[in-house]
């Protein structure tokens, strides 16, 4: 069994704080600082531009690429990273529709994350081939798949109420409709075991500041499958996914296989960062994760139940129905949130009314949960939430 | 006049090193190193996702915008950062078609950087609307300008040969023949005095890895002028380009001004550290950068001129026709640059022939300059650089 005692040690989880929000931003691996020294003074101060070359630099999307395939059950070259998870849900979908030009509906849910949803509405309107994305419930989703479905794009774990789409269930479906799928696992990578290849992904995407730890901003990643890695004309063409990105030829070649996602100057330090940070997921095996982010989340949940009358579940209640979050409403969710995070319970919001909590094994124990469920419950009780510091809005993220 | 005695403190440049090279990757500012430190502990480690709020990343993009809108004679509030220039191109070029939706030419130059017309291409196949990428040479741009053209999209220094373009009479040109235009300032932004404003600019783009001295892949900016920033509709709809982010609507609906070019969540820590090296501006001069700029490149000129009979000016003769650097040619222009390397003298190398040096008043002194033609001309008249291990390629950047 993996031993999560030795993996929160390589984590800075501040004194007093119960860190319920990996799901939307990790904590800081301690092996970033080092990382992030070494990469500043020895790589780009030291070696300036050979770096590109000594430090290797030149191939680290690869590199850092393959470590999370392994997470998401990708073959090793088959996954390529940089940018951010917006620019990465275009490329994918852009390519996905071009394997099937005689179609013209991209199928999604509304449990999506806008974003993805504002990126095909406005990727498509580009293209203007009477392409339409079509929004169903996400229960409606495996009915709604017909033959005038080009592609499905979901995202595998919803991100307000963590319900969990059954990838290999939905892609065989879609693929018998003559479909191409686009996963977003924001919150399946490092969250539950994920296998892409065993589900016949064709593209999948995600980012790395949630469960993968990379910090905020930290650079996305896109898989391929095999069957269309070198088939995929990428709508951004840019030089580093060039075959010769030096040569400077005029005509754009892409370079063979997932590489050609590639598309401007990688961004060295971030990577570098994200590099150290998977390094707490080394020999990590995640049907334990799972296991334990299983564990968690159901102790929260028979706390919070046994104790919070106020609150109501709005997570499926099958642990395997959702991925490792769990979300409860309250008219007041924001400034009973507020109230968590002054007694440091820290986890999120989502409007109008939802209180969001991630699991997270690598970091976070079951006597934290009970505590902070024990917290919530107080909070509640008393009604200490409902004071005018709480109800005071910024900008949540 | 600026002491460039103190800015020169301000960096790390090894011991041993002239740095030449500095169009292509700046050198470490020291201050990016106590920067990095601190976001990741202070920021990042100990405020976790509070930082969005309480160390004001939200608003980094915009923040870190304002000091680079200053180098380019801007407006504040008309820049924002984020993503790579690659990314840029592909929104500035997107959103200035779709002021011209009659026409059909991309105009552009063989000169310009071979990312920018790769992008061009595959936006201009992926909108099919029978767009094409025109490219002349530079100093046909001019007379090819006429009412067919949508686009001129021009990168205002040449990175082969550093030959500047006129922007603001290539602008004027544009506009008299109603097209908009697509500035690329990878070359110009901190290596010579840039306006904007003043030329008309419709859109512009950089990156700041360069003269800025942001660090290998740092994040791009993006200048949009005042007319078009709330009439154009990103292409890249991503949702940190919304005008409510955290409202999690189902419509995209554009932020206000030029913070529709967001895109996805922005680096932090990336935008740290540039934030980091823009310091390094403050109170300077371009009008006196570019002076220093033009003594240390005629020097250069001259001392090679007098002392290089091997290679050939390929850089414009007259210092207010090219940018910061000065590219000579010779037909082993790869073992040369690195027996320079290895003699200390950092430069890169444009195939096939193309010995490039950039000049950089920030942190280079006459008499390093002085030197390193001194060093060339040994290389040359010794064949010191006919060597095998100079040989030996590597990818350069």
């Amino acid at each position: 069994m993996t031993d999560f005692t030795a993996t929160r040690a390589l984590f800075h989880i501040p004194p007093g704080v119960i860190y319920l929000d990996g799901n939307s931003l990790g904590p800081l691996p301690l092996a970033a600082e080092a990382r992030a020294a070494r990469v500043l003074r020895a790589e780009w101060g030291d070696r300036l531009i050979r770096a590109w070359n000594e430090a290797e630099w030149s191939t680290m999307p690869a590199r850092v690429g393959d470590r999370i395939a392994r997470l998401i059950g990708a073959p090793p070259g088959s996954v390529t990273t940089g940018d951010t998870l917006s620019i990465k849900v275009f490329q994918a979908l852009a390519a996905a529709l071009a394997l099937r030009p005689e179609r013209r509906v991209v199928l999604s849910d509304s449990g999506n994350f806008p974003t993805d949803l504002y990126i095909a509405d406005a990727l498509c309107a580009a293209l203007g081939r009477g392409l339409e994305v079509k929004v169903v419930a996400p229960e409606e989703v495996a009915d709604a798949i017909d033959e005038s479905v080009a592609v499905v794009m979901l995202t595998q774990v919803d991100y307000r109420t963590g319900r969990l789409h059954d990838m290999a269930a939905l892609t065989e479906r879609a693929h018998a409709a003559g479909a191409v799928t686009v996963w977003d696992l924001a919150h399946s990578a490092g969250a539950l075991p994920v296998d892409v290849t065993a589900a016949g992904a064709d593209f999948a995407i995600g980012c790395t500041y949630k469960y993968l730890n990379g910090g905020p901003g930290a650079p996305a990643f896109i898989h391929v499958a095999d069957a269309h890695a070198n088939v995929a004309q990428p709508i951004l063409a840019g030089w580093f996914g060039h075959d010769a990105p030096f040569a400077f030829e005029r005509g754009y070649r892409p370079a063979p296989g997932v590489e050609r996602m590639r598309v401007g100057t990688p961004p060295i330090v971030a990577l570098s960062i994200l590099d150290a940070a998977l390094d707490a997921w080394e020999g990590v095996d995640m049907t334990a994760v799972r296991a334990a982010s299983i564990r968690l989340s159901e102790t929260f949940i028979r706390e919070v139940e046994a104790r919070c009358p106020q609150v109501t579940l709005a997570s499926p209640r099958d642990p395997y129905a959702r991925g490792s979050q769990v979300s409860v409403t309250h008219p007041h969710a924001y400034p009973v949130m507020q109230a968590l995070i002054a007694r440091g319970v820290i986890g999120d919001v989502r409007q109008p009314d939802v209180l969001r909590f991630g699991f997270t094994p690598l970091y976070l124990s079951e006597d934290e949960v009970v505590r902070a469920a024990d917290i919530l419950a107080d909070i509640l009780a008393t009604g200490e939430w409902d004071q005018p510091q709480f109800h005071a809005r910024a900008n949540v993220t």
